[in-house]
């Protein structure tokens, strides 16, 4: 008999049929023995209607203590209808809030984090023989006003609340049966992966392979608690999110990522001086733009060229900012391009293996793909591509890599 | 300044334009100088929309724990939302669920009666410049389970703040601009009236007449808390429902309620002995049927006629419940009509005036309108008389009493 958290997000649960369809996926592993808690999200829909009235009357991007308010409601729906239905199938089960189950948080409205969980009131019910249907996404602040984690904070409660049980497992399911090697819409041969470690889905994660949301994983690694990636809407094994000292034998590389979303800022014949790099992207933080890579090579004649990328919305403004900059700095010129991608190799084989970076370089080459920007972390290679030759660098570096090809051991569950 | 507490129904918060229309009225109160709490119900629609999830589900009217938990957002939603619309207008407030204020009911799900309420916590923040948005028809019961008082029931939670912290009016806004001396479609003469007593307004909405819910004027006697009902949607003094040592001068007759919803069952030939009654309403009671009105008249030659009055919609199912007490006892037969309504008068005044029940009968007995039944109480005499002749009764009743002259000292707010 196991401990299982499983998480069901707002596709899973947006419809009373899906809701009854969970019910039975619940009850079945109840049935098999085990002690289920679970943690729904709001019915697909929900936030956005709910959003939609806020900013509405707040006549702008809702925020602050009562857009908590509301969008808690969207998971006490869920946890009420969820918790009716397993009723229905004999299945002794009984709802909780956030606040019900004392999910401490801090105060930050709209985006808290969890601070501490009453497990011992989650343990009596489960002793009790109930599944726990929890609220997922929200909790109480020290003065008992009602906080949410951020949209996707489902996953970090469900990861939260099995660290508090110590649960064997926390299943997350959702409409993908797991995290595979490179979207398969780009690759028709990308490939499931029977697992892969932490780290590697930190960087899958952030870099636009939303199967899990990134602080849910970090939560998961620092309290050790194993994840699965499964579909609700199939059956299958999934992916593990495991520890690296789990893996029998790690694969060079686990997977490609990409994104889409980012634009190419540089900045020309700067003075190759200290202090540059801050002087060009203080002001832009200070717009509240967020920059992903940064890449600024070895300079000559006294200049240095300054390369990064932002979200493609911010392309234009983070432009004027520069030119602003560089007013007042006195010289450089700025230049840009809003379609380019970002192409990632993801793998922790890669820490001890040289040539991963050769390799990927190569294969692009081959077809002709020329890159504009490299950053390299331990566990990934990116590269910044023009945004036509994004399908194309997939498959190539699917087959270089033969990530089409098991490797390992299958994980049986 | 006074302390007010305010509280708003479905229809008068059913969109996010309604929400907007009372946050201008709170705000006037507020800057008014008063302190303000505003008790409010789930926008018109939403707990229907619930409702039918959990019907769903449940696969029957749904019921239990899990509907509370389900049911309470609907209020929850309003509370953020009108919270909002005040911060807007830059005027502080702050939503509470029924929960963050403790107001603490029995166990009973759906339809809980409220215990306790945690007036320290609510005084602290009207202290504190806010007006204070709470959740109405929900609470907690000592385990912390979520718990709602049945529909209406905001009615209650509002009656019960004000007694909690000594309000110095309660006031209901509703879709109608107060309470009439009878139902302004039948009787277009119908008035308005300036007072109320808390003992005629029990009667006149036990009777049919829908303004306030039956439980919170209870409540409000109890408390001697001044209710005021008002217009959400039209400015006007409304009717103050006071208690009767206030009223300057009693009419003798405040309104007439009627109710269309009933039906007649009759036994006829019975034998007219100790415990009959129980013998035929027990099995009545069994099945959950809901009696009215009960009459037996003093019986003759050993036999004895038993009417009472149920709702329409039980009328087939309580005809084949006392056939089969017939059977059992052995005599008497069973007729009925489901064409009847009920028709009162309600007054203080009855009380020390004779003649009111002669001067009814005799009106009635002009229009050649027959009465079938005759029930009373200290301050109402209610008849049942056939459907087809409702509107000419309450006109011919109306006008027999004066209803449509003022009496007493009108009310200026």
């Amino acid at each position: 008999m196991a401990l299982i958290v499983q998480k069901y997000g707002g596709t899973s649960v947006g419809s009373i049929g899906h809701i009854e369809h969970v019910a039975e996926k619940v009850a079945t592993t109840r049935n098999q023995g085990h002690k289920v808690v679970v943690v729904v999200s709001a019915m697909s829909g929900e936030t956005n209607r709910l959003m939609g009235m806020a900013n509405e009357i707040q006549g702008q991007i809702a925020h602050g203590r009562e857009l908590d308010v509301l969008l808690s409601t969207g998971e006490q729906v869920t946890i009420a209808l969820l918790a009716m239905a397993l009723q229905r199938r004999e299945c002794a089960a009984v709802s909780s809030t956030g606040a019900q189950l004392d999910i401490r948080t801090d105060n930050k409205f709209n985006k808290a984090r969890i601070k501490s969980i009453d497990a011992v009131r989650l343990k009596r019910s489960l002793d009790a023989g109930y599944v726990v249907v929890v609220a997922g996404f929200q909790g109480i602040d020290s003065e008992g006003n009602i906080t949410t984690l951020g949209r996707g904070g489902s996953d970090t409660t469900a990861v939260a609340l099995a660290a508090a049980v110590k649960a064997d497992e926390c299943q997350i399911y959702t409409d993908v049966d797991g995290v595979y090697t490179t979207d398969p819409r780009v690759e028709p041969n990308a490939r499931r992966l029977a697992r892969i470690t932490f780290e590697e889905m930190l960087e899958m994660a952030s870099l636009g392979s939303k199967v899990l949301q990134i602080r849910a994983v970090e939560f998961a690694g620092k309290y050790d608690v194993p994840i699965r990636v499964l579909s609700t809407f199939a059956e299958g094994p999934g992916t593990l999110i495991t520890f690296e000292e789990d893996s029998m034998e790690d694969p060079l590389v686990s997977g490609i990522a990409f994104n889409r979303d980012e634009a190419q800022l540089t900045v020309k014949g700067v003075p190759d001086q200290p202090g540059v790099a801050a002087h060009i992207l203080g002001p832009i933080a200070d717009e509240n733009i967020e920059v992903d890579m940064i890449v600024q090579n070895v300079g000559s004649d006294g200049t240095t060229d300054f390369t990064f990328t932002v979200h493609r919305n911010d392309y234009t403004k983070g432009m004027k900012v520069i030119d602003n900059t560089l007013k007042n700095i006195g010289g450089g010129q700025v230049g840009g391009d809003p379609n380019i991608v970002k192409l990632s190799l993801v793998g922790v084989g890669m820490r001890s293996h040289a040539g991963i970076a050769s390799r990927m370089f190569t294969a692009l080459a081959q077809e002709k793909i020329n890159i504009r920007m490299i950053s390299t972390s331990e566990i990934k290679i990116s590269v910044v591509i023009e945004e036509k030759y994004l399908e194309l660098g997939v498959r190539v570096l699917h087959e270089a890599f033969e990530l089409d090809q098991e490797i390992g051991v299958e994980d049986t569950q």
